[in-house]
C-alpha cells in the first residue's frame, strides 16, 4: 500500500490517492501517512499534501491516530482555517491529548482555533491533575432528564448525537446531579410514552474527578463498560471517560511496568521516538545503583580470600549461584507484582503468599540442590584436590537457602513498597538481584569455612 | 459490604439480603459471592442459597462474572431447571468460557441444558482452535439486509435485541456474506426512509476464524472498535469479538509475557487459584537450565585460577561485572520487547536497534567506568598488594566491554526469536543474564592476565 501511494505521488496522481484512502479505515490512514513521514520517504511539504486528500468528514478522525511529532508538523503547515476545521471536527478528549504533547506556541494556535465553549472546556479538562480521572474524560456525552418519554429521548439523541463522542450509554441528570443511566438500545426498545426514569438504571457507578486514571481504566476491565461517568465531590456530573482512553492507559501503565521492573526509567515516547541521550539517561540512575551497591558482595567476598586460597574452585560456584537466586527471586517478584497489578494479590494476602512461596522454594530448592549434588560428584570424583562429598554438600546447601531466602525476599519487598505506597513494580528483579547476590555469597562462604574447615 | 451480609445471612434475614444484592452491579455482587467462597467463611450449602436471592435478570450476568471453580459449585448445587434459566440467560461466548474451564461431566450437563439452536453454535465454537479468533467470538449479533430501510431496520432490532451481546453495531448481510456495517445510532439518526444500504460503511474490517486471537485484541486498541466481525475463507459472517473479551485476551496476554520474561512457564490460573506443585513446575524448568548454563561461567573461573591466585582481589568484582551486564541486558531486552509486543519496533528495524543501542550502552558504559575507576582508585589507593590503577584499568574495561556486548546480545535475542516465529518474551533478562555472564567472566579475565602479565 506504502509503494503503491508513494508512486502514485512521484507521479502526481493525487485522484487514485484519494480514492485509495476514501476505502481505508481512518486508523490505517493514519498509520500510513506516519510511516511516509517516519520514514522521510516524501519532501516535507508532501505530508499536508497528502493529508489535504482526505475527505472533509474522516481528516480529524485520522489526525487523531497520528502520534504527536507527526500531528505537529502538519499543524505548523495548517493554515488557521484548517486548523479550525480539524479542531471543530475533534473530540474534546483527542484535542486535550494532542494539546498535551504539544510546545506552548501550538497549544496557543489550538486553543485560539477553538469556538467560546470548546476553549472553555478544554481550559476545564487541562486543570485536573496529570493522571487522574478528570484528565483523561471528555465533556461530550448525551445527558437526558428523567421526565422525558423514550420518544422525547430519541428526537433529542437525533438533534445532539452526531456531535457526541459516545451516545451507546446515555446519563439521566438533575440539576447537573447524576441520577441514572441506560442504553441507546433500552429507549430504541421501550414504548414511546415510557418515561425515562423508569427504564432507566438508577444505581449508577461512577468515580471522581481526581481519581488515579490507573484506578479508573481496571473498572473498565472489571464491569465490562463502554463508558463512565465522572462526578465532582458535589455528585455532579462533569464528564465520561471512554473506554478506548481505558484501553489507553492500561498499555501505557503496562509499559510502564515493564520498563521498572527492569529498572529502567519509564518514557513517555515510542523506542524510537526517544532518543539516545534521554534512552541512556532513564537507565543510568539504576545501573550505578546496582553497581555501586554490588560492592557489597565484593567485599564479603575479599572477606574470605583465605577460603578460595585454600579451595580455589569455590569460586568457580558464585555465578552460577547468584544467577540462581536472582532467577528464583525475579519469579517470585514478577507473579507478586502482576498479581498485585491485576488485584488478584491484596495487602491482606501477605502471610498467604510468603507461606505460598515459602512451599514453592523449598520443592524448587530440594530439585535444583539433588541436580547440583549429582553433577559436582560426576565431575570431581577424580579430582584430588578437593572432597567432592565436602563440595556437593555445600554448594547444594548453599542453592537451598538462596532459592528460599530469594523467594522470601521477592515477595516482601513488592507487597513493603505497595504497603509504603510505592509503586510495586521497582521492587522487581534488579533490586532483588543485588540484595539476593549479597546474602548468597555470604551464606556461601560461611557454610565453606565450616565444612572445609578454614581458618 | 461483606461483614454486612454475613451478618444478615446468620440472621436468615434474606429479605434484606436480597435488597443489598438489588443495589449492587452484577460484577459487584459476583465478586462478593465469590469472597463466599474463597475465605470458605459460609457453610457449602450457603453458597447457592445467596444465589439463589439474586433476580432472576441479573443471575446469569453475575454467574458469567465468577471464576471457574465457584461457578462449578453452584453449578453442582443447581437442579436441572434451575441450570436451564441460567444457560438461557447467558451470551454465548460466555457459555463456551464457562464450558472451556469445566470438567466433562459437568460440560455434558450444561450442553444438555441449552436448546437445540445453543447447543449446536456452542459445538461450532468450541471447535475453534484455542488461540483462534473463532475461539472468543460469539454468534449473537444483529444482521440486517441491505434494503432494508431504517424504520424496517429499527423495528427488527426492537424484535431481537434484546437477546444479543451488542447491538451498537449492526452487519449487513447478503447471502450470509458481510456486506456493511453501521451504528445503531446510524439508524436512530437517518430517516425512516432511508435505506440501510445508503446508510452503511462498506469497508469493513474483518477477521478469519483461525486468526490468533492476541492479532485480534490488538486490532480493537488499534481501531477503537467495539466489536469486530469475524469470517470464515468464503467471506461469510460466523460471528463477532466483543472488545470486554478483547480486553481480557491483552490482559492474559500481558501476564503471559510478564511470566515469561520472569522465566516462568505461563499459568492459566491465578496466583492463589495455582497450587504449589503447579507452581514449582512451571518455574523449575528455567532454573535447572539457566543452572546447568551457569556451570559454563564456572569452567571459566577455574581456567584462571593461576589469575586469582596471584591477584585475589580479581574475583570481588565478578558480582558487580555479572550483575552490570545482567541488568544492561534485561533493560534492552524488555523495552525490545515491549516495542515489538506494541508493533513499535519491526524486524526491518533489526540495525536501526543495533545502532540505537550501540550508541545508548556507549554512554552508558563511558559514565559506569569512570565511576568505577575512581571507587577503585579511592579505596585501593594505599594498598600495596595491587596496582590500583591496573586495577581500575581493568575493571573499567571489562565493565565497558560488558555493557555493550549485553546491551547488543539483548536486542539481537528477542528479535532472532520473532524471526524464528518463537516468543520473544523467552529471550528476556534470565536467559540474556545467563549469556552474558560468561562472556563478561571470560573478557574480565582475558584482560586482566594481560594487564598484570598473568602467566
Amino acid at each position: 500500500m506504502f509503494n503503491t501511494v508513494l508512486e502514485l505521488l512521484k507521479k502526481r496522481n493525487y485522484k487514485a490517492i484519494r480514492e485509495i484512502f476514501m476505502d481505508m479505515n481512518e486508523a490505517d490512514v493514519a498509520a500510513l501517512l506516519q510511516q511516509f513521514y517516519d520514514d522521510h520517504e516524501v519532501e516535507k511539504y508532501e505530508l499536508p499534501l497528502l493529508f489535504r486528500l482526505l475527505n472533509k468528514d474522516v481528516a480529524a478522525d485520522v489526525f487523531a491516530y497520528m502520534d504527536s511529532d507527526t500531528q505537529m508538523m502538519l499543524i505548523n503547515a495548517f493554515t488557521d482555517k484548517e486548523l479550525q476545521e480539524i479542531v471543530d471536527d475533534l473530540y474534546l478528549d483527542d484535542t486535550v491529548d494532542i494539546i498535551e504533547e504539544m510546545p506552548a506556541n501550538v497549544v496557543a494556535r489550538i486553543v485560539k482555533s477553538a469556538d467560546a465553549e470548546t476553549r472553555k472546556q478544554i481550559n476545564q479538562i487541562l486543570k485536573y491533575p496529570k493522571d487522574s480521572a478528570g484528565s483523561i474524560m471528555t465533556t461530550e456525552y448525551v445527558y437526558l432528564h428523567r421526565s422525558y418519554t423514550a420518544k422525547e429521548a430519541l428526537d433529542w439523541i437525533r438533534h445532539v448525537g452526531m456531535v457526541k463522542e459516545t451516545v451507546n450509554t446515555l446519563y439521566v441528570t438533575e440539576n447537573r446531579k447524576l441520577v441514572g443511566v441506560l442504553s441507546l438500545l433500552d429507549i430504541v426498545t421501550a414504548d414511546d410514552n415510557d418515561k425515562i426514569e423508569d427504564i432507566m438504571e438508577d444505581n449508577v457507578i461512577t468515580v471522581d474527578t481526581l481519581e488515579d486514571k490507573e484506578y479508573v481504566a481496571s473498572m473498565f476491565s472489571k464491569y465490562d463498560f463502554l463508558s463512565l461517568p465522572v462526578v465532582d465531590r458535589e455528585n455532579r456530573m462533569v464528564g465520561i471517560v471512554t473506554f478506548d482512553d481505558a484501553m489507553d492507559v492500561i498499555e501505557e501503565e503496562t509499559t510502564e511496568d515493564f520498563s521498572k521492573m527492569a529498572a529502567v526509567a519509564p518514557s513517555d515516547d515510542s523506542y524510537f521516538k526517544t532518543s539516545v541521550f534521554t534512552h541512556a539517561k532513564n537507565r543510568i540512575a539504576w545501573l550505578l545503583i546496582l553497581m555501586l551497591s554490588a560492592t557489597l558482595t565484593g567485599a564479603i567476598v575479599n572477606k574470605y580470600q583465605s577460603a578460595f586460597a585454600a579451595v580455589p574452585v569455590l569460586v568457580s560456584f558464585l555465578s552460577m549461584l547468584s544467577g540462581t537466586g536472582g532467577n528464583c527471586g525475579s519469579q517470585t517478584s514478577t507473579l507478586v507484582i502482576r498479581g498485585m497489578a491485576l488485584g488478584e494479590i491484596r495487602m491482606k494476602d501477605f502471610f498467604k503468599v510468603m507461606w505460598k512461596e515459602f512451599r514453592v522454594a523449598l520443592l524448587c530448592s530440594v530439585i535444583l540442590a539433588i541436580v547440583n549434588a549429582i553433577r559436582i560428584i560426576l565431575v570431581y570424583h577424580g579430582d584430588t584436590s578437593v572432597d567432592c562429598y565436602k563440595l556437593a554438600f555445600t554448594v547444594s546447601m548453599a542453592i537451598m537457602a538462596t532459592v528460599v531466602l530469594s523467594k522470601l525476599i521477592a515477595c516482601m519487598l513488592p507487597m513493603a513498597a505497595k504497603k509504603l505506597h510505592l509503586d510495586p513494580a521497582i521492587m522487581a528483579a534488579p533490586l532483588i538481584t543485588t540484595i539476593v547476590d549479597t546474602c548468597s555469597t555470604l551464606i556461601f562462604f560461611t557454610l565453606a569455612t565450616i565444612v572445609f574447615d578454614i581458618k
